[in-house]
């Protein structure tokens, strides 16, 4: 007793908009708030060491690990795959690769961050095309659901897609303590007849395969429901779930601005903003993007949370705060054998077979 | 002098949520507002006389169309194609096809509106696909960018895309009294080297075309871009467009009621809710979605709108404005116009020509 048992997060401190300083800062408060865990921090050791020296709170706490190659935001991902080597990027990824931790953090560019993290870390055994996973503010009790893939890759077929759902399913029980989470298939009508051969395929895989892997499958489901309580978690292709996730934000954002702009049309409204102003920061707490701050990489040896290239130090903050939950919780470990359980037992013709099999023992293990 | 030269639309009085009493308030809404307008309205004589003789302001402006059969939500569209004769929405776009008048408006069901068009209308020649054209909320001066395809059909190959191009621009010059739109192609990111091949041969055609066309070509643009300033028209396949708008619509409708709850936390935030109840609701109407209800049927012979299913008074009214507006305009016969400039001037594998063509005086035509 006496002692904390750390739970240790990689961190690249360069690549993102606002520069080391930030992401030190971040770290900083994470730590200030939760005596749990620990950092080994990658990026110029000259540059990090002073940053890190002056908050107390991260004394004793961070490990530095000296990488004066920075991946920037116009780096091409090819270029970064052949000269990726000595980036904070590739060092923070490189701890997750050596087990020194289970889940890494990273500001920088999507496309290279993904890219290295397919080289170095691999994708996991039975897992074709990895997936990145967002929460998205909803009107489910647990106030998020999971989208993916947004972005990882442009195609999913429709084993893809079946994927998509075991891996979003995992990652729902792990990160928003759902036990069994309720997964659709995003399309436009609900109607079992809407949508391509490839969505119909993978509605009738992830039918069969529901109980094995210890969700519930509610259908095909629309736009709308990205934000509702239909389900809490929504599969489609990275196309489709990037393009939805930024006209979101965008729409967000545009609403935020405008009501900024009515609050300040008269002096009567402008009093009003003030009166209004602790309604309108709990709202705020509610949707800022800043607090659900971090994509996952999933389908890989390790887990990489991507934070927002342009997150403040809140941001941040949040992404090390979902590493840190998915870390605890044993993730990666989980997801894994989640994954490697359905690959013993099936092979890719067998896939939708609905009788008992290993694959309750696994859900059992994965589950709270 | 003293007479009014009226502009007539063919509305067809059933199959919404709210039944014909709504659409009648909505047009005689409309009525009142605007002198220059008349309709045909189409439906059960026997239900409708009673409703428009009740409105004073219809004395006069409403011819009545006797049709008996309504066409409901659930009813599937390829039904409706073989037994939807002596429907309401049947004799709707009759009156269209008949010339009585060029823009018909429709608050029933969205599949069975567009295969009942394109079986009565039928595409304008060179249009392989129609589109669903709608106006989103945006950051530009004039409030609202266009969006197209939102779900006429879920696929759209290159040409499909030049067509969308083409004809949102078309309506971006007479809906929203833009001399040259500015079009962007919606992708993943906004380098060239990202998305699929159709996408690149798209983006490809689009530039080539764009001086014949009448617009600027913006090159791709992201889901951020719909509510943006970067283009006023943004070009999508009807699966991609449909996710995004009900995304768009599902997230300003969960901030909407998540505002509600804010203001009704504590006594203090009900009281500020009443001061702040002018700005709130001038952002309402801003971004009301039954102040911009319309979805648009492009490329059939004639216009149709379609309201929003649920639409009350106020929308139903809005879809007539559109409607008056681009009837108005001749935007049906300026689009006709220059579809058929371009399949004159073009056949399919010469459309990415740079050369001057008698696209550019049609452009004037259109042109305001």
């Amino acid at each position: 007793m006496g002692t904390v048992q750390h739970v240790v997060i990689s961190v690249d401190a360069m690549g993102g908009d606002r520069g080391p300083a930030t992401v030190v800062a971040g770290i900083a408060d994470s730590a200030r708030k939760n005596p749990e865990i620990a950092f080994i921090l990658h990026g110029p050791k000259a540059e990090l060491e002073p940053l890190v020296a002056k908050r107390k709170e991260l004394a004793g706490r961070v490990t530095l690990r000296d990488a004066t190659g920075v991946v920037s935001m116009a780096d091409k991902p090819s270029q970064v795959m052949r000269n990726g080597k000595g980036t904070s990027m590739w060092s923070a990824l490189e701890s997750v690769r050596d087990k020194e931790a289970t889940v890494a953090v990273s500001c920088g560019n999507t496309g290279a961050l993904m890219a290295l993290s397919m080289i170095r870390l691999r994708k996991l055994p039975g897992v074709d095309r990895p997936a990145i996973a967002i929460l998205w503010p909803s009107r489910n009790p647990q106030g998020f659901n999971v989208m993916l893939d947004v972005g990882a890759d442009i195609k999913a077929n429709a084993r893809d897609l079946l994927q998509y759902a075991l891996m979003g399913s995992s990652y729902a029980r792990n990160g928003l303590e759902l036990e069994r989470p309720r997964v659709g298939l995003l399309n436009v009508g609900t109607e079992e007849q809407k949508g391509g051969a490839e969505l119909k395929e993978a509605h009738d895989l992830m039918k069969a395969q529901a109980d094995a892997d210890g969700y519930d499958f509610v259908g095909f489901v629309e736009g709308g429901d990205i934000p509702g309580k239909r389900c809490d978690v929504i599969v489609t292709d990275g196309f489709t779930g990037n393009v939805a996730l930024k006209t979101g934000e965008g729409t967000a954002s545009l609403i935020g601005d405008l009501l900024k702009e009515a609050f300040a049309y008269s002096p009567l409204s402008r009093i009003s903003s003030l009166l209004a102003l602790s309604s309108l920061t709990r709202l705020k707490k509610r949707i800022d993007p800043r607090r659900v701050n971090g994509g996952v990489f999933l389908g890989l040896n390790g887990t990489v949370v991507k934070s927002h290239g342009s997150a403040d130090e809140t941001g941040v903050s949040a992404a090390v705060k979902l590493a840190f939950q998915l870390a605890r919780s044993g993730f990666s470990e989980r997801l894994a054998a989640r994954v490697a359980a359905r690959l013993e037992e099936s092979d890719a013709s067998a896939v939708a077979t609905d009788a008992p099999s290993p694959q309750d023992a696994a859900g059992k293990k994965d589950a709270k």
